[in-house]
């Protein structure tokens, strides 16, 4: 048997269970695709930013060759974009990819890495594969706890994950809290702040000052999947002192980014369009999902990001039961929430009619 | 310092040093850049496969979505065309994740790797961020030494790499040899058959069927970046039996392989023409850099992927003068091959120029 050859963790992992193509679920449901939509899993309801659609067409016919494994033009676009400089960036297969190349550098069997729950579901999952010692925070008012995360780092803390915002709660923590947390966790202790949803925060921490000012603990996550439409792709990125990317691009491999996405997201950087059009619906989705959640006398948590949780009662049912009408929304029985759903901000037509098949079900 | 907290073995792994865009070398050599051609990389000189960048056009419109995590159409297509199953296939951000896949399910710190000399760098780079023992087996005219392989497995050897063809020498071992390794292999050692230039086989092994007759511990490693010409993509593959996919799943991340990779692969796979315009292209150019070689009295190894290397001898200064005339080729320096680069077999014009320019510093 393999598994009695396989790492003896490794038997005790999850298979990950992928969610059907649409396709797919259309057809046990017998339902037309383009008749149902996907509110499931935080994607840009307006696509991918078009700057990043022509980039990416007159890119097509240079395939053939790897990828830019270093990423030249798409660091030095960073860079400029974030006032930082090309060696403040690494450029990873997805945020998920930089997660676990932190593990990689920094984190052995048994090492005590803390994070909040009810937080992204990957910090867990690397923290398994790793063999980490996890280390959960309750959350307080579904939010991360900074003082009560602070408390549970120890000298032998190797790594912490704040998600700001969070998901799937929508939550931020103020930015004060941020600057005093990060003002006073230990120089032993890695902080990767995950920030896949800043560009939703209408008064965001400055977190990259504290990289700039020398912090060498430091990293930020961020990621082309959410505001600039590109989850497809698989590109994200973390911006911390140049020590850092050092020690976390030799734990890369070396092309591990591929080339349509360089080019879509460096094109994407500069559609200011885009991200504002994006912005404007997403405020005016989040807007109207809670005022209709008022009216039904849904407990739901105000978001700061472009998806919202409400409290329907039985997730998992609700969620069967649109599914059925043709609207996917996440049930939250995995993050201990079974009484809720998440929902995307999507287009106002799909917010109302996600609302309408949800009225049906009261 | 960051490096006293980053694990020990970290700080002694070489920093890829990645090869500059073709632009940036063109401005320093002062080079125009449509001037210059690379035949450094075993990329596909007849560019990417047609019917694949159709597809993967299509699918730009919706690279705002989530890709598929569990590969269905592809890994269906896959099975289809291989006449297996798809719990058969696994895929990977390229045929490298396959390899630290491998790592991550079976080789704790300090277990033996064997690998040959002269074979795919990442299997080194793999085994030293996982911290394994590596054997480097020594090869034979160029050519891996199976028995010298075989005899260098013991009980407690975890995983075992055969590179056919191997790159960077473009020797096979023979078909017979391949089945008899396999045949007396211990069950507990993992088999890795790196077949990334399998398709350029005139006579090709019947790896998979070794799978299809129940062989729990092989895995074959196949990708779309050689002769379907998507290396810009990064997408390859696994063919195992269903445990040994399944415990690859597990510590895979959930949505490695992107959407437009798995849209131009898909579509690659039923494009014959280009297939066999590759391959015919490739034998072309072998046959006329073979004897161009014999022409020049140089040495040279016969090859039976889409690259040939030969002897020149100084293989950094042949690399730096061809490169200063606009013909970037790989020296071998790094593979214990001083005297020798490894040119890809190009089109033909690639290939005349190629052999101009080396005529002229001879």
């Amino acid at each position: 048997m393999l598994k009695d050859i396989a790492l003896p963790h490794i038997a005790g992992l999850a298979v990950y269970e992928p969610g059907r193509p649409i396709e797919e679920v259309a057809r046990e449901l017998r339902l037309r695709p383009e008749t149902i939509i996907k509110l499931a899993s935080n994607e840009n309801p307006l696509g991918p930013s078009p700057k990043a659609v022509t980039a990416m067409r007159r890119a097509l016919a240079t395939t053939h060759l790897y990828p830019d494994g270093g990423g030249f033009y798409l660091r030095q676009g960073l860079a400029k974009h974030l006032g930082m400089r090309p060696e403040n960036i690494v450029l990873g297969n997805g945020s998920n990819e930089i997660i676990e190349l932190l593990f990689h550098a920094f984190v052995a069997p048994g090492d005590p890495v803390v994070y909040a729950e009810r937080s992204f579901a990957v910090y867990a999952l690397c923290a398994r594969l790793f063999q980490a010692q996890p280390v959960v925070v309750p959350a307080k008012d579904h939010t991360h706890d900074l003082d009560a995360m602070l408390a549970a780092i120890n000298g032998r803390t190797k790594l912490v994950f704040i998600a700001n915002p969070n998901n799937p709660t929508g939550t931020r923590v103020p930015n004060e809290a941020l600057d005093r947390f990060l003002s006073r966790v230990p120089a032993r202790t890695i902080v990767a702040i995950d920030e896949a949803y800043y560009e939703f925060l209408d008064d965001p921490p400055q977190t990259l000052r504290h990289i700039q000012r020398g912090m060498p603990n430091l990293i930020a996550m961020r990621t082309f999947s959410k505001i600039a439409g590109l989850a497809g792709l698989r590109i994200g990125y973390g911006v911390a002192g140049a020590e850092m990317t050092g020690l976390l691009n030799k734990v890369r491999q070396p092309f591990n980014v591929n080339a349509i996405a360089q080019a879509g997201a460096l094109a994407a950087l500069g559609d200011r369009a885009h991200i504002e059009r994006t912005r404007r619906l997403n405020r005016q989705g989040l807007k109207y999902l809670g005022g209709e959640f008022r009216k039904m006398k849904l407990e739901f948590i105000p978001s700061e990001a472009n998806f919202i949780c409400v409290r329907v009662g039985g997730g998992a049912e609700v969620f069967g039961a649109l599914q059925r009408r043709g609207v996917i929304v996440r049930p939250m029985g995995g993050y201990a929430m079974p009484e809720w759903v998440r929902v995307t901000a999507g287009t106002m037509p799909e917010n109302r009619r996600f609302i309408r098949e949800l009225r049906r079900l009261a």
